[in-house]
């Protein structure tokens, strides 16, 4: 089974997968257009949308099956960077962060973990991918790891030969500015047998699963 | 919300979507090509099979998500037929159905519900299609309801207009004979909007939603 695992990230034509000014305001720093259309809420099924059942929300409800923990990158949790001055920051979500599991927060500047009633707990560590990655898996307990993005966190697994699967959407936009998706990665897709499908809305998907032993 | 879902049908070329000859030995009477490469413990997510992830796999995972209740045909359930002369058959899954909510049999020839552990229960209704349906939405208590099969159950929910979203997997092999999907549904296809794409495996998902109100 595969032990770690990227999900529904979408990627333009122009290959970023974020924007580049992450505020309070502008979670996504500017890349927003990448998820027009897309109803978050199908990560935790098709129980949880509205209708039409689409081929896109069907795929990208498989976000958390089989899921024990998260790996994210500290500009996922927040728009902070450096010492933390706001230790009132819970994340973008609420009381109801989506995660249902814990995460770890890749950070050079340790806190106590934050805890919530819905399963989501968030640890934050400061360590290289591997490592954290032994980490992620001891709290997954037997289930597999999301590589949660941003995209350099996602690039540093890669780059680490750390990803057994990967599901990339790719948008038929430009973006023209944002973080890359590929930067440093020439020829990652030799490890990887590689699916693809066009759905009806034009978004096309790729299934990238590891083919080569570890 | 659909309210009626059909899941994972798989059609070949021809038409039919199960065989004719249901016996103890073969619970899909001589359709078991259809059935190839197909691995059913996905039903319960990526996380229940091996490696690798498919489109295959991702689509046909959805069959349980918001589901609170099934209804079945009497030949799904077991091979005999009429009065019940085996009070000891518990259907073809052993002590772990997979289903894990309630399940209504329609049946002719009622008799008491069996029960078990893992949230699975067999109710047993002489009952038509709308009637069974509002029986059902009572046990799925908000969730959708799936109808499960066979071939002649899903027409005569659809004959009926009682089929809000349908997951049919075109299989390119023909089979000559055995238990049609389509027989007397002419035009069918009017009431709803159907998306399809084709897999690397040459199989085709067609995802029906209905468009029409009811």
């Amino acid at each position: 089974m595969a032990k770690t695992r990227v999900h529904n990230f979408f990627v333009s034509l122009d290959g970023y997968s974020a924007g580049t000014s992450i505020t309070h305001e502008a979670p996504i720093g500017g890349a927003e257009r990448l998820f027009a259309g897309f109803d978050g809420r199908v990560i935790h099924g098709l129980g949880a949308i509205d209708d039409p059942i689409t081929v896109d929300r069907a795929l990208t409800s498989t976000w958390g099956q089989g899921i024990g923990a998260e790996i994210m990158g500290r500009g996922k949790f927040g728009p902070q960077t450096g010492a933390w001055t706001d230790d009132e920051w819970r994340g973008w979500w609420g009381d109801e962060p989506p995660f249902r599991t814990p995460v770890l927060v890749l950070t050079h500047h340790p806190r106590d973990p934050i805890h919530f009633g819905n399963g989501t707990s968030f640890h934050f560590v400061d360590a290289a991918p591997d490592d954290a990655l032994e980490r992620a898996l001891a709290f997954a307990d037997g289930r597999a790891v999301r590589i949660g993005g941003g995209p350099s966190t996602v690039r540093q697994f890669l780059a680490a030969d750390l990803v057994d699967f990967m599901h990339l959407v790719t948008v038929p936009i430009t973006l023209g500015v944002g973080v890359s998706m590929w930067e440093g990665l020439a020829e990652v897709q030799d490890r990887f047998t590689i699916e693809s499908v066009t759905t009806a809305s034009g978004h096309t998907h790729q299934f990238w699963n590891r083919t080569t032993g570890r």
